[in-house]
């Protein structure tokens, strides 16, 4: 059984589902609307339990996951969401001990996970060009005890990436097609490269980019659209109204060595005859 | 730069695109319709580049991602997609000496991917009743070199589980609303509980389970739908035909210590009244 | 050119996008916020213009349509959404002569939509057990100048309809499947049957009881999720927020004479041993 | 009780779901491999019932709607889907009366749902450029009884319309941003236009256009995903494999008068200020 510690981190959330991100610190309160709690009431207690302020309003105890996370930390700009960010780490095939690229920074919601994901042992390289946005994640990162695993850089990335042979990159700017030749330099043979852009005009560039580039082979485009539902047993339906775009996903792998741009593409082309004559009649 | 040894795993994707996942073995051959390839020819070579066969038939030679993985083993059940094995993993919190527990075991491809994701400190636990998935999954672990870090159990999961205190556990069986009572014991509080059921009154069945406990909160139920580009920059396209239905994923946190019911629902049911009117005119 | 006319009805659509559905009346007047118009300054005008109050504040004078009606009218209820009743009237096959049968009234929404269709030979028959809602369906209905083609009952349809060999019947009520002997008995032969419901427990009784009943074939379920995009050539992407669900719409075909049960499924169970066995290894 | 006569349109549905549209004709005969039936021993019956040939295997006579008959006409293009065609024929408000341009004919789908939509009193204009193409609409046409609705024209389209003062026009072509102009000759004030095209580049490519014109209010994008289920009631859930993209649809509403710019949006660009600065820093 888990038993809090002064400088554990825990979430609470209050009965009407309000959550809170708390460092325990012996000694220090916690203030609501509905009354306070003292840190030490909490510490040495076990996770997972209810705790009640001196008005008996009641709060859950809870130990945060990186989804929790990625959600409460402190923003100045959009964070990619949960749901993109656990693709990402599957489809850049991220574990411990991996080197990964993110460029920007943001607010750091994607460079926690990242770092949470190659910990101990891989490092992340994340660069951002707005030192506000920069300090921000900092100072985030450093709350979650994570600044060990990850080297924060102020870089306009035209310049390029300090790092070669990474296993990873991930893209999350503007016009990340600018620097699908950096990318490739700073990324392994076989390494995976991944972006994410909220319009299709932008995904048009970046596949343009990245097909014409040489050295990237299976340029994929995924959505992923996630459906909660009303958890009533008896009147199971979807929710009402629900997000509706977060971004596009594009994937690709970085191959060498004087590739036949067909390589570019996930499918096949296999009956360019065909193909060519669908185009014509479409 | 990474050079392959014999013993290494390597994917091979041929100009037709079809994978084929190969151990590195110097002596062997590798025979397709388009030609053989000695792995010799293969061994010492870097990886993220094309070798040919000896009919000059191109196939480029990757490192197989966890997702490729998933895709490539043998398989006699149906298994879990990528995409919902990602969010499973961010949703159950999963990380390098997590303990977690999943039934059935199956194929073994979610097995796989808990393993790459609490591994070299963690344990998964994985339960299946059927001794021919079971051998089929050992195989498949055994070939990826994750046996060290699973424990596979033969067990009629009614009977319940042998570990406590696990991080996360999650089930993929067909009656998951039966198992609440043992899923409960194992957890630890503030434990992750997930599940993935085909049908909607599955859900309800296991949310009602859950939701009578008294020790799940924040039941809640998603779906998540991948919805794949063609990848042409001049005519960006959602793909044609695509996978309309996976699985419903339902996740929930255990606590414990005679909670309020009300804890169950992820959304409070602030204007109970409200509600009940809704209800009668709905 | 259309020229308005005394008495027509009329949609302004303000800069700020909020519309208003007007009855001209020469020597009438429109009062907003942003200044007044007199309708004596509309009619003799062409349609598809803008016109200004005495603030200068524009408007655009528009044709309503038929789904800016069903937006626009008084409701007490919630109503049933563009996308779903255009299917519908697909689905069931309406057009000019058709009569059909819905239950319930509710604002009245789907059965203007109805009337617009089958008018003018044609004839709805709308059912509702609840006066108040009448009431407002038949003002809806009358200022739209719409009753000619309604008849508009108060009945607890459990007594049953009044009309025999209806081309069409759509319920939209809380317990539908309490109604599908009634409904047979009140469709032709071949005749469409339709219903929206809003959970899938509500979809799971009405298949059991259409399938269970034997006059019904070919049942379907869908659902229509439509997808707006913010329309900006430069940065085209999909809308932020979008309504999740409306309802589950179940169609069927009544079939008479003693027919074998498997008509009752839309896809023949060809395999019935495959499937029987892939139940139990699910 | 509808009973059949010499002449009458049918739908045959066999118990293995093959759909065959069959006009009867007293003396003929319809052969399959299940074996024979002769038209003679159809009509005279009504409608909604089983019938068998010689070699007993039974086949539904249904009434076929305006959605069987666009899925079964001959075709040798793409056509649209129904759920598609009924989307726009609310968009477009076609009712008995209306005067509405198309382009291009193609095999003739969305051809006979707007005959049937706007008959008797209305009219359809259908524009194609390929003889071939609108021979085939016109034998599917001809075989429905449609064509006394229908104008069908061979014609390039960038030489206009003939038509003016139409009530609604829609653009099923490759390249519809070049027949903008022509589009809005065409309309009436406040007419209704709408196109589908297969690709987001075609979507900025024709919302440029009609933002551009200046006649054009209200440009609005959307797409329609129609989820169809398993019709199961103790194991419901949807489809494994889904149409995942049919086309994006494009709606506007012609205004005249040298109108202010802004008008082209749906939603109004209220926080203009606000809207620059999340442009630079998204």
């Amino acid at each position: 059984m888990t038993t809090l510690k002064d400088g554990d981190l825990v979430l609470l959330v209050g009965r009407d589902r309000k959550q809170y991100l708390l460092r325990l610190r012996a000694g220090q309160s916690f203030y609501t609307r509905h009354g306070s709690l003292r840190h030490g009431d909490i510490i040495g207690q076990p996770l997972g339990r209810e705790v009640r302020t001196h008005l008996e309003y009641p709060f859950l105890v809870l130990e945060p996951s990186t989804a929790d996370l990625i959600q409460r930390i402190k923003r100045n700009t959009q964070i990619m969401f949960p749901k993109d960010i656990s693709h990402v780490l599957m489809r850049l095939d991220l574990f411990p001990g991996r080197r990964v690229i993110e460029a920007g920074t943001g607010s750091g919601g994607l460079t926690l996970a990242l770092c949470r994901q190659v910990m101990p042992t891989g490092r992340v390289y994340s660069y951002e060009s707005n030192p506000e946005a920069q300090a921000l994640a900092r100072a985030n990162l450093e709350a979650l005890g994570l600044l060990p695993y990850v080297e924060l850089k102020i870089r306009d990335i035209k310049e390029g990436f300090d790092e070669t042979e990474v296993d990873a990159l991930f893209l999350d700017v503007r016009s990340p097609w600018r620097y699908v030749a950096p990318a490739a330099r700073a990324l392994k043979a076989g390494g995976f490269f991944g972006a994410l852009v909220p319009t299709a005009n932008q995904v048009s560039d970046l596949l343009e980019a990245l097909q014409g580039h040489g050295e990237f082979a299976f340029t994929e485009v995924e959505e992923l659209i996630l459906r909660p539902y009303k958890a009533v047993p008896a009147r199971l339906r979807p929710a009402d109204r629900i997000i509706g775009h977060t971004g596009y996903l594009i994937f690709a792998r970085r191959v060498v060595g004087g590739l036949d741009k067909s390589w570019a593409l996930t499918e096949q082309r296999k009956r360019q005859r065909l193909l060519t004559e669908e185009d014509e009649d479409e």
